[in-house]
């Protein structure tokens, strides 16, 4: 029978015994919000919180896809299972760059001896557009990977706020990768990386300029003091596979300092209510579209148009019939 | 007597009156948001929609902040009263960054001949992290200076959506910048930039690789067909002030173009539309945010805390409260 017959929880029994497509399958509900989303949500939540997730960000060009995949395939060659979300900032009609990302992502896997593809699961998440989608549907594909027993949950996107997914509080662990070419520490703090950083890798690091990149990032370090964990930087040549186990490394050791300093759990809360408010916000969203369609709405509008109503004074009659 | 003790109507006056003092007081009104900001964008609304907003954008290091400053210099130096409304996405912490754009934006002002300085301003706005914050002050700052004859007004921000002020959203022109550094047309693309570029710019083409940078846009280009307007290339080396002049000629023709076309109203159109739902959307994330600070709110992020509550059923029994 086909699997769009299945009802979420058969989906659910047939993921865990493995079947990749049911799994496919439950990404796509995930992926379309509604209420079957919502199920999944549900369902998948008591077997989830035991993955470590480890986000990957940094700006377009950085390689960060190719550093994912040589990760995961490490990762998986080593027994892990590994899910990776991919998010892509680009609109639905860019598919180029989402196959781009996957092809530099599963070639490393396919390459590595030892790494079985079927230990690690790769989906990519294009922006839908709609506001709240990825935000929504991000927490929920990393929590079906884990409640499917993936670990750990790799979530790759460009840059930090760049979408509406606020990589750190949808990960354990933030990796921010940057090169040479990208810029200096001073753009990396510009655009808030520094800030959310855990491990940084300097990518591209054969190229000239490598070593200032680094020596940037340690004078910006320096200047925020001495905090608990201070992120290491690493360097990587991701296209060779140079430096990755090391990267490898430093992820595991971050999860052994979060659980020490018993930091795990305050991220995983201020995640669970970042999710409570993400989840409600879309719930208001909609009711937002569903309020400038009514009559009301569309002859508000029209009076915006006609430039006798200012935008602000519309907003707050259409607030008056959410 | 302070301006502080001004109301609104009476420092538009003043504002009016070319009072520099009375203008920032105003935007820093806008900025805070609330019934002060609305009381603004009502007043300033009849005024406005003279200006040529103009969008300027692109990844970090690509050289925005120098290039707004001569084209704003340049612009002052022939009549022009400029308003330049520079977003940035990094957090207040960072006022380094801040400050960094208003030195690369004021000195070439200063240093121009024939440029008044007193035709020129600019405001730094910051990503303030209340969600919407930025959303709604950007269109109400341009709306201000709008209104005070300001024109053009441009916005310059990191990033197509890398904070929550959608540039294309908000100007009638976009400008995109890219470097040969960067990343070339693909990353563009992934980025979502050959979409909403009116114009494109590639700054720092002293350096190598701007020439392919220029051919891998001219192919991204050719793949989209023949529209009404195909987007000018441009090559600028804003720092030494070189090909600055084109970029404003090509910022007059598009505008030409788009009132030859009656694109304007189009773009307009969608941009009043847009910033009610905005508006909307910023008064009822008040909302969710006063809910979830309510004893019910409480209780149910206690349960999602303990994890006894899945985040999704959480919202749900919010949403109620809303």
């Amino acid at each position: 029978m086909s699997l769009r017959d299945l009802t979420v929880p058969e989906l659910l029994d047939e993921a865990r015994s493995g079947d990749r497509r049911a799994i496919g399958r439950l990404l796509t509900l995930v992926e379309r919000g509604g209420e079957a989303a919502d199920q999944v949500a549900k369902l998948t939540h008591p077997d989830a919180g035991k993955a470590h997730v480890v986000g990957i960000t940094g700006a377009p060009g950085a390689g960060k896809s190719t550093l994912t995949g040589r990760l995961a395939a490490g990762l998986a060659a080593t027994g892990h299972r590994v899910a990776v979300v991919a998010i892509d900032p680009s609109s639905p009609l860019n598919g180029g760059a989402i196959l781009g990302d996957r092809i530099r992502m599963d070639e490393p896997i396919h390459a590595t001896e030892g790494a079985d593809p079927n230990n690690v699961f790769i989906r990519s998440m294009a922006t839908r557009g709609q506001s709240g989608g990825l935000a929504v549907a991000v927490p929920g594909a990393v929590r079906l990977f884990d409640a499917l027993g993936f670990d750990p949950v790799i979530v790759e996107t460009v840059g930090v706020g760049q979408i509406e997914v606020d990589i750190t509080a949808a990960s354990d662990t933030t990796v921010v990768v940057v090169t040479p070419g990208w810029g200096d520490a001073v753009q990396a703090n510009k655009a808030g990386l520094l800030e959310v950083a855990d491990i940084f890798v300097v990518n591209k690091a054969e190229r000239p300029g490598a070593s200032d990149a680094r020596r940037d990032l340690e004078l910006m370090l320096d200047l925020g003091g001495h905090p608990a964990w201070r992120p290491p930087i690493l360097m990587t040549t991701a296209v060779d596979n140079v430096g990755i186990d090391e990267v490898s490394t430093a992820i595991s050791t971050h999860l052994g300092h979060l659980r020490e300093s018993g930091e795990i759990d305050t991220r995983r809360g201020v995640r669970a209510r970042s999710e409570v408010a993400t989840r409600l916000h879309a719930f208001l969203l909609t009711r937002v579209d569903e309020t400038m369609a009514t009559t009301e709405g569309e002859q508000v509008l029209a009076d915006v148009d006609d430039g006798t109503v200012a935008p602000v004074e519309a907003a707050h009659r259409l607030s008056n019939y959410i």
